[in-house]
């Protein structure tokens, strides 16, 4: 697969990245807070993407396979958001950046820890989701995010071991929160399947799938199947935009801007929503638990490709390619092109009522939107030429839309 | 104006915004902190939006005129990055949300206030504008602002002095920036500009078209001026994401989603990037120091137009049109349209490949990518078109572009 | 009883204070956060005070059980310093105020609870009793509590139950504590034993007693058992200077100035070292955790009485009554009396050298210390005496000692 | 002066301290947060006592001066008690401890620095004293801790100006106590007197006698100035002892049980009440600013001394040497000794009683106190007395007292 990927100019971005990372990050530790995480190769390092049309490229060390970690909390919040709604889980961990280290006993003052990424929040998180015992709860988790995944996830059972005999400090975290009320089960009901899911075996590709999927709207891109709403997608992005990267989400966000999350065992998820998920990997941390590689690397990317969330794409020339008038008939063909956005949907406005849209036009007559070379119609400019309608329908004029794909109905 | 407003469709959605939230939202209290806020009529309610092509529209009392207050810390600190850099300006205020309100010492281990939308911040940010005088710092800061706006800003000199006089708590934040090394100018050349800079009155269109300037990667729509960089507007809009809305910032992300910044005397800024700016007003404050009408409206406004930053727009057709082959001339002509983004690239690269990316293909030619109905391509994807070149070409194969727009170019 | 305590002049003053304080003092809410405390009534209030010579003094309502709370805090550390020593207890919990209430989850630096005088740091100390079950960590501590009291006290099983039933947050302190390795047993191993703890009934007289046992160097002057030693007993009182009233233990010292704890139970113990304990009750308590009248009783007496550590008493006549020349014998008889401390010692130091102390006294003789009229010396005033003696006989002379009440051998 | 200490067996416990001590403990670092501080000779090493009997002892480098630093702030606040009274300073500066450093930003719920022991608290005390100036200010706090010193102070203007440029975090604090409405008079003028009172030079033997005036209830013992009241001086004493000894108050309590204060110029002041103050110098410093030999003498003091104030004295032999009855004249001499304080007054209670207190005593006649050999009565057994009075005249008995030393006016 290697071999082929390098041929591929997609993949051959990701090589570079690797090549020049590799060669000017060094710093960092790995994990050691619990044995068996210290013994990860801190040389391992591998990249992979995968766009909303399903598609993947990989580069390095990216069948490498280890455990998520707190990327999990990312995908169980998404799962709780699911089974019980978004008021519900928001009476129970709340979304603010806390300021504090992940382990921080961080509460509002409504009880609540103060959001999901903190384990205090993903152990309330993890005991939202409803099961009679530990084992089921990890059970319907696992499945959760094997679906995000696209494949079967299975624990190390020696990493899930050793985090719960060094669990004490989180078993606490669930005992503040359950004295708070905020627990949805018993501590241990909590912090076993919690150290589970924390235990999941990934590689980079499955970190990669995972965020394409919440690029891709909550469906899984390569099994086509519906993990989550689109709703609870924004969400968990939202969340991992503002709290992902533990107490260095302030500085991912400035400099970086794409929601993500990291775990400890050196994995990093990335989201460029609409366009495609990364995963990466490699287990030398920086002093808030971030792989220093993974940083490095996704700040690169970021740079190069413009996957910033406020570098917007360049100002689209105006969406109105040409306007056709055809005095005999009475109507008028405005023929559009591209995203029709506020923006653009506001320049059609303008357009039109110069048209039909003042009170001395003394003529009426038909406008036909043309939509053959637009990609796709924003809801706030349906909104706009709706009124539009109303708007010019009092001085006699139609609106009529010409859509051959079909975009107004997507 | 106003009557004229009505009849355009994009102002009424505001008249119904503020119709309905009005009716819903009574709670809240006008900012009494300073004896001048406390005046502040508190059933004053205006919004107004600007547009990136420079059109504004307005409902309600968007001509009132109101104090910036904490509003003018995002705008300084764009100005403070235009002087000093960004690297000059991270050595001295963090960007990290400090999860605590707005009035807090909150320093970070390097000496640094948290982020520069807490008072700490903000003065020392004020102090990074160079002058030789408070006096020449206030007047630069004002016109820098002006310039934001679009017309020439004056403070409110009753509210400035009010500001001044019960100052004691920002000079103490001031003192403590000084101490630890992170303050530009003395303590009172930090804090006399920064209490003026907060009376510098503004009205909500005014506010609309300083956040469409940010909108709008910092070229002000209505006179055109640059105002500042591309890469400060994304550092400024990362800031106003992650720390605008004082310590709801990440409520503020996860349902409203647009970067935002607030000030007690009841304004409130918006922006939705590449699109417009909206600003709010309405004196009434809720307990973190937001104006409770402004955040409802704010909220309807991103929920009916589908402002969120994670909702984006449903996922384009195909950014090929059609594929027109002329096997005289050996010519591919693919009809392109819309936004070339990277998931569009990569569908361009796949179906480029099937025809002349393998080895088998044993004839070669050229390809032509149609540009007239695309309206922009983004770095990402031109970077893979000009690696699909270099891949196509060890196949005989030539890449050719028609771009009348020059879309390419922008 | 009360009617005979009525003619004792050693009890009317407390029945004068619950006369003043019942009229004065009516703020403060009986304990809620668990139901059962929540049943306490409100006007009951009892005084009792035992003296280092047995004696118990009551008034009020000083036969009312309650259960201890925190007051076994104090206690418990006695033990918990008994079982193992100073500097093995000292690894696992601090002596530190902490600045925060009595359930702030509060470590040091060093993992260590901050005081055990917190609820995080009580866990410690229970954890610290050692035992090879819960039940028998408890059955030692009531042993050990009893000891104090004198009589064999007993648990309220259904408050033991109770804050079982709401000890989330406890046993949360407990795990930290244990995550940190300074717990001394499993969580519930300790939380158990310190619910029942909390939950064992004393009446006033009782707290008296335990108070005066720390008063009178460890030894209960009732049962004349040495509970533990004086080292124990200065430590114990250390705390309860330091760290006694929860957040209001600086204030304490400031104006009341007596060794003390207090619980939610209404109770307070209070110690005037070497003189006597006191046992307050009544059960409404300041926002501090502290019963609103106990406090105000303690200070009335600690006012009237000259409790206050600080308010030592004035200065003594010299301890030196007379001195007698007897020139045929060559002997200098020095009548002391009273207390002979580092002060007494060194006036009689200068005495004794103005006799002996210069070298150019030509004849020498025995000076005779008298101390048939003393009533105590203290260490420092021994090492004086002794190095005196070694001084006086450089020039020849010698000193005797006349103790006929045997105050040295004390 | 050096020779003939060593000759007077109460400075030698200081040499061999100074011995013992200057050999085990080599750590610690003389401060430098100022340029000037960093200059004092870490070899240094004095130890002075003064008793309250006016005589002073002292060893080593007891004539070594150095800056008073944070000891100045125990008695400025004893002045400002002076000023002000107690209610006015203890609305604006608090008594608890903080468990923070003494630089710490920390101020209670009502706006107050926790305690005058902290640099915000030791400001607002310093603003506390009247004056119309900052030099008149300085100068009233000079005079004052002269008075208590015996000797006019002056301080070392170059430590001075060093303090006063690198002070910008002091001034902050008292900017924030500024805003919170606790500082007495401006910034500047609260600050700098502050700067110039930690600059006043001392040596070890001032220290022991400005110590020595709290031992001696207010008045200084070689001058016999009045310099603060007996009320004064408790309090004052008693944030010495919950407070004085920075974050490692409750360890010095503990530990060494005697009220002190210390300041990173290497000097501590610890006092024995109603015995005597100690004055202790070596530059280097632990984490908290104690100096490390320092401390360790004063430990050694302490255990070897049993000064600790929980230590106290052996429980005294019975207060009633004899008892003499004599039939004819209905008489009964009671012989007592030393002090009178509750337990002495209850035991005499007790033998009265048994005299004259039960209503079977048949006959009446007189109780004759004989007082030549006691030392002190204390005001609670005074009561006691007075009501035995009251009791025994009910039974037709009278109380009189022979008092040939006026014990009972003192």
């Amino acid at each position: 697969m290697r071999d082929h990927s390098v041929r591929n100019p997609a993949s051959r971005s990701f090589f570079d990245v690797i090549h020049q990372v590799r060669a000017e990050v060094t710093a960092g530790e790995v994990a050691d807070y619990i044995p068996e995480l210290g013994k990860a190769n801190p040389d391992r390092f591998g990249i992979a993407a995968t766009s909303v049309t399903g598609r993947s490229y990989a580069a390095g060390d990216s069948a490498d396979r280890f455990t998520m970690q707190s990327i999990s909390k990312a995908f169980v919040y998404a799962l709780a958001l699911g089974e019980r709604g978004v008021d519900e889980v928001l009476d129970h961990v709340g979304v603010e950046p806390s300021g504090e280290t992940f382990n921080a006993i961080s509460f509002d003052e409504l009880g609540r820890p103060d959001n999901p990424m903190v384990n205090a929040g993903a152990l309330v998180t993890t005991s939202l989701i409803r099961a009679s015992s530990a084992e089921e709860r990890f059970e319907k988790i696992r499945q959760g995010l094997s679906a995000f995944a696209g494949r079967e996830l299975e624990p190390d059972d020696s990493v899930y071991e050793s985090e719960s005999e060094h669990g004490d400090r989180n078993r606490a975290l669930a005992s503040l929160a359950k004295s708070t009320g905020k627990l949805g089960s018993s501590v241990d009901e909590a912090a076993e399947p919690y150290f589970r899911q924390c235990a999941l075996l990934v590689d980079s590709t499955d970190l990669s799938i995972m965020a394409a999927t919440l690029a891709n709207d909550g469906v899984n891109p390569v099994t086509s199947q519906v993990v989550v709403s689109e709703d609870i997608t924004r969400y968990t992005l939202s969340l991992m935009a503002s709290c992902g990267m533990y107490d260095r989400s302030g500085q991912w966000l400035f400099e970086v801007g794409m929601p993500a999350k990291s775990g400890v065992g050196g994995g990093i998820v990335a989201v460029a929503p609409g366009e495609f998920g990364i995963g990466v990997f490699s287990p030398p941390l920086d002093e808030a638990g971030n792989s220093t590689r993974g940083v490095a690397a996704l700040r690169v990317l970021s740079e190069e490709h413009g996957l910033h969330l406020f570098r917007h794409l360049d100002r689209p020339v105006s969406p109105v390619t040409r306007i056709q008038m055809d005095p005999r008939s009475r109507t008028v063909r405005v023929v559009l092109r591209g995203v029709i956005d506020f923006v653009a949907g506001e320049m059609l406005l303008h357009e039109t009522l110069k048209i039909a849209g003042t009170e001395e036009a003394e003529e009426s007559g038909t406008i036909i939107f043309d939509l053959e070379a637009v990609t796709s119609v924003a809801e706030v400019a349906t909104t706009l030429i709706r009124d539009l309608d109303i708007e010019v329908r009092r001085n006699g004029w139609t609106i009529e839309v010409y859509d051959p794909s079909g975009v107004l109905e997507a």
